[in-house]
């Protein structure tokens, strides 16, 4: 009943090393068989034509041993064709339809140079992003302005007091929209002119990172008048505008500007240890992947829950060798105190941006002396 | 050291109601407290503005009550303002950092009309879908073109077999992207054609929807060309494209064509039962917000482990009063045969949409006879 193409195919493939929880091996053997269906031609096996599509689009089983108790790794290796160079369709040969299976977690990802080529990644990374902000041999420091409710008058004072006390990035809270309180366009041009007037008197090249997370219509448009009125940097929260809109900004050339990835609505992905995708696969190279040069996640021992390995793994994912594509920044937030940041400079080194937020304010009274407190820390 | 502004507020708040884990109430409500400053200003309350920020923009725990062992429910509100008319913010304010925390989970959405009036929501439903297609008392078919591999023409064939035999809606499987075995234009064309050609044969009005998930510069694109070539709706993933571009399409006049959302990517919202987003509030009520006239999820039974409860949820949020939204159609598929349809008939009622894929092939070795089959199951 069905046709039986001869397909041509290159034999380059790229794999994905899945976890998946089992009671025996032949049980994760039957679990990675199946998702090397359901990934792909999402059909029952004995009715997939058996020439070339069973033979090289159906995923292979390259591997599947034991990885503790109950549970397995396996290595999974598509066709390159499967993805059609595209990031979205990536994603979802990568873990689309097993997203909704409890019990399977993407590991991490080995993707050959015959994929990479189709992805620029970040455009900046590590030494573009120091190049652009004049920062070369010391952690980048990075603060959110908040709270919602400011004005947009209020948000670039804060914004200007933070830059004169040399803050490098000061970016929206990721929760600043388009509200009545501070309107969108008026926020974007009040905190990017604050910047560079505190820029002027300090001499830094401190930056601005307007949130541009919002309609589909608008993000484009909203990144490029971030550029003209002179912001340096674009926030953003893939999980909320879909991963592929961020690699479109990464490689639009009129937009141009480093890139900051927010977590929000992507956490559902590694609340579970043993479903969905590892900390390393998601904030490390996907976001990379997808043209983020700097990756917010939540540090340990902050509100959130990661551990101090999971944040490491992380780290090691900004920076394992993909192709040609870029090292990131990692980002570490979520309710970091100044106190903590000897401790994590020991951890993280110098490559790396520390976000604190709420934790500037406590201090003491004085907002630009906090910062350059904050500053000296790493100095 | 911070602003403490006077705001315009209107009063008008909406509720979103989680379940959270927690051993006793006491820590039911730090935790709900948590997520009322977590989902607006993210910041220690004690630093929090105490006028009208405190008062009005921080979420507010309108209960919190026992709900089983370990279990809470918390209904917290927030205004209206906060989201600035935006779905994506609505989204993020709804739950985006708190999907990071284990153990917190969106059962159900209660917005009042005005918020509701910034969105449109689906723009056909179950009424206009019918009308579109002519069918007006009876469940709706629906298969998928598949597997990935066939040539463009093969699943033009298989288009044109399967309209022949009287399915509704046939789409593309969700994994048909750009790749070169059938290139995307060519594969939406004659698709289109061959349908349409059936249809002048039957007399029906049965849709072909290609699958328009792909890149961010070419959805809106590959939506218009499925208008012009004569597809009769379009399929998108929105937890891979993002979930604002399904409004997007929705909302596009040019477009205007039936829209079918995939779960795709938006497994691990509901793969753990206590974190997350409820069935009913993801697959019910969001994907209506967003514009879906129809909403595919796994059935009970099939090769995913939805239970029969959660696959009602979903039905039931496709049609709960939500404002002028119109209700949608809960489309159970994922490993579905034709000896489970007088069952599910018996569940769902006829407002229902049955996707049958692989199914559809093993019940005899001719497609068209398959087809009719199905059809005369329902009618």
């Amino acid at each position: 009943m069905l046709p039986n193409p001869s397909l041509q195919i290159s034999g380059e493939r790229f794999t994905v090393v899945y976890a998946i929880r089992a009671a025996s091996e032949g049980e994760a053997l039957a679990r990675a068989k199946d998702m090397a269906l359901e990934q792909t031609v999402e059909f029952p096996e004995e009715l997939v034509p058996p020439g070339d599509i069973l033979q090289h689009v159906v995923g292979r089983i390259e591997s599947c041993r034991p990885a503790g108790e109950g549970r397995f790794e396996a290595a999974i290796s598509y066709a390159v064709e499967t993805v059609g160079g595209e990031l979205p369709q990536l994603l979802n040969v990568i873990f689309g339809n097993s997203s909704i299976k409890a019990g399977l977690r993407v590991e991490r990802l080995e993707l050959p140079e015959s994929l990479l080529v189709d992805f620029h990644g970040p455009r900046f990374g590590r030494d573009g992003l120091r190049e652009h902000l004049g920062v070369h041999n010391r952690p980048l420091l990075c603060t959110a302005l908040k709270p919602m409710g400011l004005t947009a008058r209020d948000m670039a004072d804060l914004a200007y007091q933070c830059a004169l006390g040399g803050i490098d990035i000061i970016k929206d809270d990721h929760g600043l929209g388009d509200q009545p309180f501070a309107p969108y366009w008026e926020r974007m041009q009040r905190c990017s002119e604050a910047v560079l007037r505190a820029n002027a008197e300090t001499g830094r090249r401190s930056i601005y990172m307007p949130n541009v997370t919002g309609p589909a219509e608008k993000v484009v448009e909203s990144a490029r008048f971030a550029r003209q009125v002179g912001a340096g940097g674009i926030l953003i929260c893939p999980g909320i505008t879909g991963i592929d809109v961020m690699r479109y900004l990464a490689d639009d050339e009129e937009i141009g500007l480093p890139i900051m990835s927010h977590p929000a609505l992507q956490g559902n992905f590694v609340t579970s240890p043993e479903s969905g995708i590892s900390h390393y696969a998601l904030f490390g190279q996907i976001a990379r992947l997808a043209g983020a040069d700097a990756t917010i996640y939540p540090n340990w021992g902050g509100r959130f829950a990661f551990s101090k390995a999971e944040c490491e793994s992380i780290a090691a994912g900004t920076e394992v060798e993909m192709g040609g594509l870029k090292p990131i920044f990692p980002t570490p937030g979520g309710g970091m105190t100044l106190e903590r940041i000897p401790e994590l400079f020991e951890v993280y080194g110098k490559d790396v941006i520390f976000l604190v937020g709420g934790g500037l304010f406590k201090q003491g009274p004085n907002l630009v002396e906090n910062c350059r407190h904050f500053l000296s820390m790493i100095s």
